[in-house]
């Protein structure tokens, strides 16, 4: 399965070809994204999603940005306009971290490439889509690794509860928490998946289901509402999601439903997994508390495909992502390692672990913002 | 506020009123139901839901049936009638109780008037028109005196979380569960209200909503999936749901997703309560794991308003009901009191208590089916 949810196409005057998520499972419609309001856009609307795919989509951001330079603009202009793009694309989404470390690796990029005087604009366009480039290619990697070292959690005659989507999707790559899935299914494990769909957006019957049916892997879809009496007939050995934003405690935000689904799983003894990159820790939040939560638009809730479902005029509560908590958390799989248990000494250890086969950017790339 | 969910026009040779709750909010719309047929067509697919108002409705049934037969019938073809169209009505949903309940006095009325034989087939249908106004007039007083039982529970400052609908539009008369927060409304209390959507079908979104809001009480419509996160920030000080079929043990059986929240308010210290007539316990059943739960259409999760909203051919669990544990539950209020910490003695205590200022019918309405 080759799903490339985003990929760039051409050298430095090429374009950044998205799957329009918004129209599966109906339609497969590649979008080409030449300006970096139509990314924002894109991400805000949710075209691209997850956190690692936003992440590498906004790291093309300021290639097209440069496209619309008109005149011979120096390396200084160069480096303004990408630092407008980036400040612009961080104010697309509020949650995912990965968006905010992605931006600043092409910031750093671009700052050291001004700093020599050798260095056209030109030169600065090469070496951003250079390092886009590598943050694809990392993803890639990274996501291929959290499935390795996860497949060892999923048994055969396991049924495995994942929420919202942490597949292809959103990623660069085969995913997160369907990593391990896909990888389990690769080695021959028998088990079957079942998708919450996810309200309001549906990430999970509209994207989840099809990427596991696309691979062959037995899958249910159910409502949100329906996980707690699954678990207490038995029926879910483990539950694997992706997240968002890690903090230094372990506390991790993700898509919202997650919190509810770690404490059913608690009550019923069954494992709580969460697979995401390094770059999903944010070392700079001591706990979940002061991850910020985006509330999204009412009209997601009120209206489902052009019906209204819910009376004109009424309140509605829509945050987007909540936060579940470390202790709720039976490890978290990450490309560098499973951190069962997580805590902050655990957390730090792993992310300061060097692997020899990695290329260097992967080491320590927690975010900073 | 009259809404008037299940109305009989007129007399033996009258006619069924339903609104249409499948097209609520959108449209306000009365459905007149002529025949058997219809009516089970309208309870199967959910033109008229809610355990007390299937319950009612049912209850008219063999009446339309009576006004089929043609020539001059006699009082046993007259039952044999009845008997059938009872039956059949009892195929067209499994959980709720209520619906045998009403079909079980409807039968026992048409015997008890074809045992005199002075009883013409007009007269039997004349005495099941009487005993059909008594189950809904009583349905009425049964409404109102849950409110009234309950209401001391809803304080001022709280925020109450309800989930599917159980409120006027689910019974003859105001609601069981939005019975209480009416009345309590009524009395000055100060609350707002939290209306889970309720997938797949979202009787909270569509028609929860639409009802407090008709009445004037604040209410916010949630996706199910955000309760937990709702309990965890401190913002849910209640729940209270209605209940389909309550086992001797306390065990109730209600809408999808009512599990999930008794597991999550016990986790959070959050009362749950489940507001029910008594005609909705089920003596002949030991515990929730007898009760049939209904498995609905797959179609009801893969479309959402004629948009596909998961892939053809995906797998779908669509369980309408689930059982909640009666150690979950914080309190049972009945039209004759309020269960704390429901068992099976104050279970059988509460329902063998003589009301006096109750008609005799409401007295041990306990279902034998």
């Amino acid at each position: 399965m080759n799903i490339e949810a985003v990929k760039w196409i051409g050298g430095t005057d090429g374009v950044l070809e998205l799957i329009d998520q918004r129209r599966l499972p109906a339609e497969f419609v590649r979008l080409k994204i030449r300006s970096v309001e139509q990314l924002h856009e894109a991400i805000r609307t949710l075209t691209v999603r997850g956190a690692p795919a936003i992440g590498v989509a906004a790291a093309y951001g300021p290639i097209l940005a440069l496209q619309w330079l008109t005149g011979r603009p120096s390396a200084a202009e160069a480096l303004n306009e990408v630092l407008k793009a980036c400040d612009y694309l961080a104010s697309s989404r509020p949650t995912a971290v990965n968006l905010f470390w992605a931006l600043d690796r092409i910031r750093a990029k671009a700052r050291e490439a001004a700093e020599d005087p050798q260095t056209t604009a030109r030169g600065l366009q090469a070496a951003l889509l250079t390092e886009a480039n590598t943050i694809h290619e990392e993803d890639v990697v990274m996501c291929r690794r959290i499935g390795e070292n996860g497949t060892r959690l999923i048994r055969d005659g396991f049924s495995v509860l994942t929420h919202c989507n942490a597949g292809a999707l959103a990623t660069a790559g085969q995913g997160t928490a369907l990593s391990v899935l896909f990888e389990a299914h690769q080695r021959g494990r028998q088990f079957e998946v079942f998708a919450d769909e996810t309200r309001p957006l549906l990430q999970g019957s509209r994207l989840t289901a099809w990427e596991l049916q696309q691979a062959g892997i037995k899958v249910t879809v159910i409502c949100d509402n329906m996980a707690g009496f699954l678990m207490k007939q038995g029926k879910i050995q483990a539950v694997i999601t992706g997240a968002d934003r890690i903090a230094v405690n372990g506390d991790a935000a993700n898509k919202i439903g997650t919190y509810s689904l770690s404490i059913l799983a608690k009550h019923h003894g069954i494992p709580f997994y969460i697979a995401a990159p390094s770059s999903t820790f944010d070392l700079s939040l001591e706990s979940g508390a002061a991850i910020p939560i985006e509330q999204r638009n009412p009209e997601e809730v009120i209206w489902c495909a052009q019906v209204q479902t819910a009376p004109s005029g009424v309140h509605v509560y829509n945050p987007a992502f909540d936060v579940t908590e470390a202790k709720d958390i039976t490890a978290i799989i990450t490309e560098k390692g499973v951190i069962e248990s997580p805590n902050r000494e655990r957390i730090r250890d792993l992310l300061g672990r060097a692997e020899p086969s990695q290329p260097d950017s992967l080491r320590g790339p927690a975010a900073k913002r």
